[in-house]
């Protein structure tokens, strides 16, 4: 098996944080300054390794072995969430270039190829996983010419600045690899605060999310009698009362579903609220336990409405579908995670999104996490232990040679 | 009894509304060019009328009648909501114009001397009833100096730009009054939703508000299992529909309740709310439920807290007493009404807070209601027809004279 270098993951990881560092994490938006520097100096270690290195027209940096004769494609995307953690996508993205060089190291792995990648834009600051989905060929170029930033940054302007303009976009040829394979932090506290040390990623969850409206009308919250107002922020607060009781109802051991948005208009304290918005997401690996969910929520919604004063409508938003993970790569990961840390390993699904979900439509894909300290993601103070991300490695190297060498056979 | 022109009432109020016009309605934020100009246009009818207009520190306007042996104060505000209604203050200003005119006009009038006064900024674009609060020594000079427009402009700029800087703010003498009357739209519909006319104010209704705040801890919205979570938005929507559960079991007949303000941090659908807060305020005439309510609402937060798993906390705000108006007063208002609308006129609370409130803390004070049509208040609909509008004005002006006569003897 190929040893990996676990003092040279750490200080790589260390200095990918340089670019962008804020606190003890990092602040690198896709197409910023930074994230261009990083995506060079990426593309310089690739090199390194022994590997062809290019950057794409949307910024995806790609390290490819030209002398293997089968490939496994490995990697995660190297953009930050705004003033995020220094291992969310980073530590996918350097696992890959240390499976690489272990891999060139190792005789025992001869033939057997570690293309590398650093998607962009998973975290959404132009789009919806960009870079994947550019690469398998998932988005079109309407939708890639509405893409803009919060600040209004359009795409195309964006891709300017950062002199990836006029690059043409790399595409997908599935015949090429054996498959996908990401490392990344767990972004929940499943592993931590179980003493676990590896999650082998069983789906990626499918997500709904709806808008769901109150309207009533807007009075004077002085004036106007209890008996004669249509309180839109009241019909709400009912509203997701039922809806958080009935989600608990009905949930499988590891559905979620948040009602993260709530909008009261006008939302002044003297004003009966005429409108209330709220938005209503929930996840799972079950399309059923899904699907009731939304039967559920319609079915309140409708009750709602039909008791009044306020009417109540609901509108479906974004949706994913759930996407399960290859189960031969499930089988390898967990046969290398079983080597290096017996029975501290699960098997569990990702309840965040990864780019593994867009490459397992055109790949057999597969995942492996590494514990999230407390669980925390999305935050500079995200981190993890320093024997974990090397143990993680290791664990990876292996189930990469697993997974290649029974592709050989 | 002094005979109002009831024309010359519906002709000034529309001659006013010319001042900010905006659709049917106006637009007229205190101090601002229109509303400055809209007061030197007052003080003018005001010198008209035979009164000695000035216009103090404030910018209140006053119109004093120096013959008459006993004064009556009335008026109202002159300033609208942003947008607002052509009557809403508007309406008590020409009725006391008109009065003065009336009994200046009525040999059986002699000695009784109305004057006139239109309060500055009892919309509260710089302050709290700023007019009648300075003109009743209820407001100090750093709250003064400390006041300032949602648009960050202070008080003391706008008073500059006004031209009413270097001014001395008049302070009442209250031997000087028989009382204060005030007239207004209801802003509710009581008086149109029953057919009524005249409404007499027995106490404009005590506001108590609260800020209450929920705890918990900001997580990702799919990697974070629902055990683990603690949702500051959900227990948030349970205690408010707790409160509205309560409240509507103990409130007294016109008690209201309002849950106008709801802000979730860091209101992002994909993200658990860290930290939610909601504005809780209520208002009745009687303390006894005020006080109920204060106790059920304080004991609900306490039982969120200990429930968990957020904290809830709450925190006292602004508090106003219910302002009983003086018995007396509206004695000779229902005396009035009687005699020009046998039978169309009832006694009420005012769920909205007025000058005379202010006022009644150093004069015996009196409010007379007419109706709205449909309820609506601060938006610039807002209106009343013609016919209640002429009749509220007698009304008004023999409620004024039986006060009068009344003191005299």
């Amino acid at each position: 098996m190929p040893r990996i270098d676990g003092a040279r993951v750490v200080a790589d990881l260390k200095r990918l944080a340089e670019f962008g560092r804020y606190k003890t994490g990092v602040h690198r938006p896709t197409y910023s300054p930074d994230d261009v520097a990083s995506r060079h100096w990426i593309a310089d270690r690739v090199a390194e390794a022994g590997l062809v290195p290019a950057i794409d027209g949307i910024g995806n940096v790609f390290g490819r072995n030209h002398v293997a004769r089968r490939h496994l494609l490995v990697g995660s995307h190297s953009e930050t969430q705004p003033y995020g953690g220094w291992l969310d996508g980073a530590l996918g993205v350097i696992y890959a270039l240390e499976l690489a060089r272990a891999f060139a190291a190792d005789p025992g792995c001869a033939g057997l190829g570690i293309d590398i990648v650093a998607w962009a834009d998973e975290e959404g600051h132009y789009g919806q996983m960009l870079g994947s989905r550019s690469y398998t060929g998932a988005i079109d170029e309407a939708e890639l010419a509405a893409c803009k930033s919060r600040d209004g940054v359009l795409l195309s302007e964006a891709l300017e600045a950062a002199g990836f303009a006029g690059r043409p976009r790399e595409l997908i040829d599935p015949e090429h690899y054996v498959g996908y394979l990401e490392a990344h932090i767990e972004q929940g506290d499943t592993l931590d605060s179980n003493g676990l040390r590896i999650g082998v990623v069983e789906a990626i969850v499918g997500i709904r999310n709806f808008r769901v409206t109150l309207t009533g009308q807007q009075n004077h919250a002085g004036t106007t009698q209890m008996a004669r107002r249509k309180d839109a922020g009241v019909a709400m607060v009912r509203l997701a009362t039922r809806i958080h009781d009935r989600f608990a109802a009905i949930a499988g051991q590891r559905t979620v579903w948040t009602i993260g948005r709530i909008v009261l208009d006008p939302n002044a304290p003297s004003i009966v609220p005429g409108r209330a918005e709220m938005q209503v997401q929930f996840r799972d690996i079950d399309t059923a336990y899904l699907a009731a969910f939304e039967a559920a929520l319609y079915e309140l919604v409708a009750e709602s409405d039909r008791a009044g004063p306020c009417a109540a409508a609901i509108e479906p938003m974004a949706q994913v579908e759930p996407r399960p993970m290859d189960p031969a790569f499930r089988e390898s990961i967990e046969a290398a995670a079983e080597r290096h840390a017996p029975g501290l390993h699960i098997s569990m699904p990702s309840g965040a999104g990864h780019d593994a979900q867009i490459l397992s439509h055109r790949l057999r894909a597969g995942m492996l996490f590494i514990p999230s300290l407390n669980g925390v993601s999305h935050h500079w103070s995200e981190d993890t232990k320093e024997d974990d991300i090397v143990l993680g490695a290791q664990v990876f190297a292996d189930a990469a040679m697993l997974i290649l060498q029974s592709a050989r056979g």
